[in-house]
């Protein structure tokens, strides 16, 4: 039987998304639960294995034609082992063999990865990054993940540790960071930090999504807030630029809808601070997938280790 | 006729050194000539030329034997063009075509690279980080310069010119730096201005030498001098640390020298900043190679690009 079925799961803090891929990795389907709902780590890893039989039974998929499971999930993981050392934002789980436990349950050969790897991968082949060589993915949400292109191939690092962006150190000195450090790039703009700023600025009930559609129709304290939002990003990805000679930048994450008022800050941050060569060479750009990346990733996830 | 021997040149600011090495990269001979010595670009690729001639003439070695001449320059260079963009340090060079000019001089195969870039092989290959697969190599000197190995290959990026480490930005504002920008780890840890703080707290005669040696000997007010030039390294390696999820870090350059005091800072700032599973993963070497690293990179570069 042809393998021509992907199932891909994203696991976020606030969201688990499901979905079906066809071999072109397009969704054919999808369902959405909120993460919230599960009372415990058994409960959420049920919501899964019912969410991957439920696209079999109720589409009527056989196994057979499944060429595997693709996860990302919010946390430092062993891609290889399947193992989830542990999820930052979801209490209770710790060092999970979650690759096994879905194998059993599912009778589905399963992939698992951290999700900013996964959202590199997807628009490294198929979003703003296609046709880059050497490129950072960012997501700006409650953490600021990231995940790296070296020479065409996603870079893991031994641990599969890389791409942790959002603790590259902006000062010698500055606000207390959660992973224990200070002055990390995510203690200034992570959802937290920023939320709390803007809402000294713009009042207690304002959110990031009005501070941006005010950006984008020119409101001016609006785009002065994300242009310093821009310039803190800027120092950290200048810094980056100078050490690997990048050919792009993808931004995604809630924060990347800030539009122009964000990039610009950003890019011209990277035009003052980093070498003349490396600021030339690199574009920055916003991510093309959205909230479907992570999905797609794991697509590409499955593809790439099961077809091997 | 087996092509048995490699001329390596390292072109630095003070010393070019010009070394032959034999089919396992030993030095069988070499000889060093003051840079400052001569009067322009000239004077200076010709004398190039003569030591390239002069082993090959007074050694009696077959140009048939050598396999190639190797090159590293102190600034950026198109490697596989072989141009010279031009050299920090060293005035009136600009994009010299030096590959096909020596090339025609000494009719023998010329690959020329970055200096940093050939340490970096060089202490990958058979020095510190030997059984390493993701390093950074650093020099300390008036520059601060790096090299990359991703996934056991030389990383370049898309114009050769990663490894940048020295314009890391250390803080958002801060003392200005010979590139352009501010803040950056050269502006704070480069000899010009270490020279200048040691000046301040040991009188104007101390050499960085000195400062060293009286560190080795636990002098504490030497000991807390690179304790802070360790401290400024090691938040830029944290940052990096996070980024790379690095298996090793290698020291060179004079201020390396500095011993314990300065690597035992460096360890202890990658421990208190960087993420726990990074921080555990590196380990921080002095270089092994010494003054020869770049010599030895030099042979190692030849033997990749010819022999390939």
């Amino acid at each position: 039987m042809v393998k021509k079925f992907i199932i891909a799961i994203d696991l976020g803090g606030t969201n688990l998304k499901c979905a079906l891929l066809n071999s072109s990795l397009e969704i054919k389907a999808k369902s959405s639960f909120s993460t919230k709902s599960f009372k415990n780590k058994e409960e959420l890893i049920g919501s899964i294995v019912s969410a991957i039989n439920s696209f079999t039974l109720r589409l009527k998929i056989a196994k057979g034609s499944v060429l595997g499971v693709g996860i990302g999930l919010p946390g430092p993981v062993d891609t290889f082992k399947g193992i989830v050392h542990f999820l930052p934002n979801i209490p209770g789980w710790k060092d999970v063999c979650l690759k096994k436990i879905l194998e059993r349950e599912t009778c589905l050969p399963v992939v698992i990865d951290n999700d900013a790897k996964l959202m590199a991968l997807a628009e490294y082949k198929a979003g703003s990054a296609k046709g880059y060589s050497n490129v950072l993915c960012l997501t700006l949400g409650t953490g600021v993940g990231g995940g790296l292109i070296i020479a065409n191939s996603l870079y893991r690092g031994k641990d599969n540790a890389a791409g942790e962006i959002g603790h590259i150190p902006l000062n010698e000195r500055g606000p207390v960071c959660g992973c224990g450090s200070q002055a990390c790039l995510e203690a200034y703009v992570g959802n937290g930090r920023i939320i709390k700023e803007a809402r000294k600025l713009f009042g207690s009930d304002i959110t990031l999504e009005k501070i941006s559609q005010l950006a984008r129709s020119n409101n001016a304290k609006a785009v002065k807030f994300w242009d310093e939002v821009g310039k803190k990003l800027g120092l950290a990805l200048a810094g980056i630029v100078n050490l690997l000679n990048l050919d792009a930048i993808v931004i995604g994450g809630g924060v990347s809808y800030a539009g122009k008022a964000l990039f610009e800050s950003v890019k011209q941050v990277i035009r003052l601070r980093a070498m003349s060569v490396q600021a030339k060479r690199v574009s920055v750009f916003k991510a093309a997938l959205g909230s479907d990346a992570g999905l797609i990733g794991a697509g590409y996830l499955v593809r790439e280790r099961l077809l091997a």
